[in-house]
Order: structure tokens, then C-alpha cells, then sequence
């Protein structure tokens, strides 16, 4: 009779209810649907939301509907609580516990090996805490091997498309990466096959950015997104899981789009509007490229044998994978010793909501199996 | 005390020795020295090495050496064992077994039914199993779910690039895979990108098939390559995985290359002196599709609200992806719901031992993690 009993839940917490978060507990509610407890033997239960202003708890560790949550956020007047007081209350939860942090938040991060050393396990598409200082990166790691729990990201790199488990997989099984190589953000994606699309045409530069603004395409400050430290960032965690001991993302070479003269810009307005000025200099870019029958992008690649690891713009034949990407799409070509002269590609959109979220998603997937 | 205790091994049994099982043989035999038992708290022990003709099995279940076992298999004068008392001996072991199949063997396949009913776990690059009746793919994921195994099987399509893992993903995060479309054997890859260049050249087909032959980019018998049902299986596999009930791999419009006058040929070296006097046939589609500007490739594509599969020659664009393919690699296009107009793609080497057994190998780290 022991299969008729009732399985102990595991319970899911959430933090960030943002773009990537709505997404994600519309995909999670979908899910706990589809994982009928009486066949699969699997029972989830959300028991916190939590954004940077509100929270809101489940009585007796009961599962709150995903479904209501982002209106039950915002009709909620409780006391915003310390995140210590959080941690006690998934400490205390009667069972096994997934954190899912949906933010960008550098300090919830840091925070990492303190909550994966209780064993609670973790899922995010946070980039902040695998690509800061190296200590921290170590941290993560030893203290979710000494709490027995687990801690998944795949959506740090690409969004949901499967790079962090290739990767991971390559070397796990063996090969030597080699080179890793590619197109990493969705906005330089669209700036530049704008800016530059094979077979002539494309605006000035400073027009491009004003376009890829007005559609959503970049940060509200694109100075956040031209400034190369979201590359940077992906690429120091694609190195470190490729074995590269990469200290943090200022450690090594990244070519900034924001030109000298406008670095001390007081407001992302007071630079879009001076960037015209600059035009000439990406223009003289273009044209000697194109001398060369060659498109400019904005890549990251990792050299594994010499460990050098860099950002920034580089020439492409205009028969390259990379050149012939289209829209927002991002690039991510594995040279190994096994896959020999072409590389094994991934490829598709590296960013927006629903894409991100499934990558949580699918990692919450994998850590259900290995906690059930 | 509890983490100095002995932690008990997962037992691995081989069947196949042939280019596919020797590359498993020694990634596994990495694999294993990676995994310190003392830090990792995983120790594998390989009991049994099988081919059609011998086998080697561990005495009172101690661990075989897989560096030393393709040597064994040689040497070894033990009478052969029919597959019944193999499995007696799977079954007899004092823990859980992971069956590795590396062969290509249907009846094998046949009884993953009863070999994960008893709770043994599968783990194979076998396309056989999953690509026949319905029926036999209904009653291996149904006896694994009773018998509490797992059956995974990432290198049945594309090698080890990540096609399987990446669907399964996709539909169990709830996205909506519209269309699948891919360039799925290497052998056709090879033969249709020199046959038919972006840009013009490429000799007769029959030349090009004895090319691909000598080079051994095709079975010994090429007729096995040409008349489409590996591909068929592939997409057979594929199609279930997206939620079509394909009923075989012979239950959709599948196109062979095998001229209808040569279907009698009595050996693949008949075929192979006859197929020049059928080039005609296919240097009229090559002059047509070159007139529209398009290159002819050998495709499977699975359409998945009208629930239309098919396999064969397809005219590209010239700049179409699949157009550009290099070498012997293969493409593969999700197109879903979340990812819009531009699909999530998967390039790479789809075929050779290396790649292959590195699915097998990555098939067997996720078993291992869900057993231990």
C-alpha cells in the first residue's frame, strides 16, 4: 500500500515576479497541472513570492495558486520581511525546498552558499552570482556539495536554449573544448545585423541604437547593454565551466561600445543624445569591413589551450554562421577535439520572458527528478 | 560515520563492442576515474561486455576493467551465453544496473520491456526500439515507469548533439513545437552538399555516392543509406517525442533514392555499377532547382498540427541554413510557439563513434545522478 500514500510535496519559492517571474509561474502552474501526483508520484507546492517590495508566505507550508500570485502580490499589505526571516521560514518548511531567484540581484547571490549549505536547492536565471569573483563562483559549488542540494542555470547564457548543459555535457563526457565562440546578447544581435546586414544597407550607428531602444531591444540606459559587461558576464561563466580559473568579468579584455568622450555622460538621455556625434568612428568600422567583403559583430570567444577570453568587435565573412544570424538571435559554436573542424551550434532567441522562463523551468524539471 | 561507509556501486553492463561501444568503453573508463567514490560518493562497476559472439562477465560482481575488456572479448573461450541467462545475472546483482545497448540489434530492443519492468535502466544510442511499432515504444516507457528504471536515449538522433534533451524540453515546459525540419543523416548531408554546392560545381550522383562510400561516409551497403528509413526512424522518434502517434517508420510518405529499376539488384555492388545509368533523373531536379536559385537537400520534416511527417529531396534557398550545411553535419530546426519565426537550431557532426558514445556517455551521467 506504501505507493497510496501521500507523497511529501517539494516546495518551490520564488523571488522576482518580474518579466522572467510572471512567465515562469504562468510555465510552473502549467507544469504542476501536468504532474498528476497519483501517476507520477510528484506533488510541488509554492509556498513564497517575494519581490523587491512585497512578499507574500503560505499558511502551513499549503500551496498558494501560481496563478494568483502576481495579484496577490500587489493586493498584499504584510510587512515587507528581512530576507533572515525568509530563509528561517524555507529553513523550517517540512520538506525538501527549490529556490527560484528570477532577478538580477547581485546581493540575493551572494547569498547563494549560505541557502544551498542548508540544502535548499536553487534555480535561476540570475547571471550575477556565477560570473562575480571567483570566490564566489567556488563558494556556490562546495556549499551545495556539502548540503546535498542542487544548484542549476541554465538561462544565464542564451536564455532557454540549451548551452550551460552542452557545455556541461562536453565535459563531463571528455572532450576538450577547444574555442567557444559566438554572439551572446540579443540586443548587440539586433544592433548589429541592423547596423550591418549582409549585403549592404543598415542605418548610422547612433540611429540603430535609437531603433533597438524604441522596440525594447536594450536596457531603458543602453549604456548597460553597450558597455559589454552583460558579454562578459556569460562569457566568464562559459569559461569557468570549460575548466578556465577567469577571476571575474573585468578580468580580461571587453570592448566597450560607449566612446571615451561620452563616458561621463550623467544620463542615459544626455547619451543618446550626444551619440550621433560618434557616428564617423563606427561608420570607418563598417566600411573597412566591407572593404574586406566582411560584416562587423559583436562577439565573445574563449580560447581554452591559451585561456584568453575576450568581448568585443570582430570581422566575419559575410558566409559565416555569425554574420548570417538574423533579428535578436543569438550564436554559440562548441569547437572540440571530438566535433573536429565545424563546430556543434546552437542557435535561436537568447532572450525574452517566456524563453528565459523555460529555461528555469526545465532546470526545476531536472532538480524535481533528482530530489523526488 | 555514515559517509565513510562503503557506498554501494552502480553496476554497468555493456552489450555492443563494435566503433560506437570500444568510444564508450574508454569514456567511460574517464568517466569513472573522474568520479572519485571518496568525494563524489558514486562508484561504477562495469560487470559484463557482450557482442554476438562473446561475452565477458565479472566474477561474484567486482568491477572488469573497461580499458582491458575489448582485449578480453578476444581472448575469451567461454561458451556463449544465450541473452536469458545474461539477464538472469543482471537481475542477480546485489544493486541497480544501468544496461548499456551500443548495438543496433531490434530484437534486443524488443525486450527493454522486460529488462526495465526488473528495474534495470537503459541507457542507448539504439534507434531500433524507439522507431518501430508503437506498441513496443508504449510498453518500454510504461515498464519503465512500473518498474521505477530509466531509459534514455539522446544519440538515437543527431549523435550527441542535444536534439533529444532539447525537445523533451521544450514540450515538458509546456512551449508548442509547430514544425521540426532537418538535414538528420550525415551520410545525406555529405552526399547532398557535394552533389549539389551553394555556388555551383558537384559531379554526378552516382559518382558522388561511390565517394561517399570509399570515404566511408555510407553503410558497406549504400542502398541501406539511400532508401531513406534511417531518417525515417529518426523522425519517427522525433514525431513521438512531439506528441504525434506515429504508428512505424513505414506509415508516412518516406522517398528513396534507390532508382525503382534497381529496387531488384540482387547486392550492393550490383546497385553501385548500375546507379550511372540513372544520374539523369537526378541532374534534371538539380537543373530545376538551380534555375529557381535553390540547392536540393535530403530532408524530415514533422508539421505537428496537421500531424504530417515525410522524409526526402527538398528545394532551399540558396541563404536557407539547411542550404549551408558543411561536411557531413547535420541541422536541426524547432520551430515553437516561444521561439517565433526564428527557430532554435542544433548543428554538428550527427554520426561517428566519438559523438555518438558521448551521447551514450551523457545519457549515463543522468542515469547515474538519478540512481545514486
Amino acid at each position: 500500500m506504501a505507493n497510496m500514500l501521500q507523497k511529501q510535496p517539494i516546495f518551490i519559492a520564488v523571488i522576482g515576479v518580474g518579466g522572467v517571474g510572471k512567465a515562469f509561474l504562468s510555465q510552473y502552474d502549467q507544469l504542476r497541472q501536468r504532474l498528476d501526483p497519483q501517476s507520477t508520484n510528484i506533488d510541488l507546492a509554492l509556498i513564497l513570492a517575494r519581490t523587491s517590495k512585497k512578499q507574500v508566505l503560505s499558511e502551513r507550508y499549503g500551496a498558494l495558486d501560481a496563478s494568483k500570485v502576481p495579484q496577490m502580490l500587489e493586493e498584499s499589505n504584510k510587512p515587507y520581511l528581512p530576507f533572515d526571516s525568509i530563509l528561517e521560514f524555507l529553513e523550517a518548511t517540512p520538506g525538501k525546498v527549490v529556490l527560484v531567484d528570477n532577478t538580477s540581484d547581485l546581493d540575493l547571490a551572494k547569498s547563494y552558499p549560505r541557502i544551498l549549505e542548508k540544502g535548499i536547492s536553487i534555480v535561476t536565471p540570475n547571471k550575477k552570482g556565477f560570473s562575480d569573483d571567483i570566490q564566489l563562483w567556488d563558494a556556490i559549488f562546495s556549499s551545495a556539495l556539502r548540503g546535498g542540494s542542487h544548484v542549476y542555470h541554465e538561462s544565464t547564457v542564451g536564455a532557454g536554449l540549451p548551452v550551460i548543459s552542452t557545455l556541461k555535457e562536453l565535459v563531463q563526457t571528455g572532450d576538450e573544448v577547444t574555442k567557444i565562440e559566438g554572439v551572446f546578447s540579443g540586443t548587440m544581435s539586433f544592433l548589429f545585423n541592423s547596423f550591418m546586414p549582409v549585403g549592404g544597407g543598415g542605418g548610422k550607428f547612433s540611429a540603430e541604437v535609437t531603433k533597438a531602444k524604441e522596440l525594447g531591444f536594450t536596457e531603458p540606459d543602453p549604456r548597460d547593454d553597450l558597455n559589454g559587461l552583460d558579454v562578459a558576464r556569460k562569457l566568464t561563466i562559459l569559461a569557468r565551466l570549460a575548466g578556465l580559473k577567469v577571476e571575474s568579468p573585468t578580468s580580461f579584455p571587453v570592448q566597450s561600445l560607449i566612446p571615451k568622450a561620452l563616458e561621463s555622460c550623467s544620463s542615459g538621455d544626455e547619451f543618446m543624445e550626444r551619440l550621433p556625434d560618434h557616428d564617423e568612428e563606427m561608420e570607418e568600422l563598417k566600411d573597412a569591413a566591407a572593404k574586406e567583403g566582411k560584416v562587423v559583430r559583436f562577439v565573445g570567444s574563449i580560447d581554452t589551450p591559451s585561456g584568453e577570453v575576450k568581448v568585443g568587435l570582430e570581422k566575419f565573412d559575410a558566409s559565416h554562421p555569425i554574420a548570417a544570424l538574423k533579428g535578436s538571435d543569438n550564436i554559440i559554436n562548441f569547437y572540440t577535439k571530438r566535433y573536429g573542424s565545424n563546430p556543434l551550434i546552437i542557435q535561436g532567441a537568447g532572450a525574452g520572458g517566456e524563453v528565459t522562463a523555460m529555461g528555469v523551468t526545465g532546470d526545476l524539471i531536472k532538480v524535481i527528478r533528482l530530489l523526488r
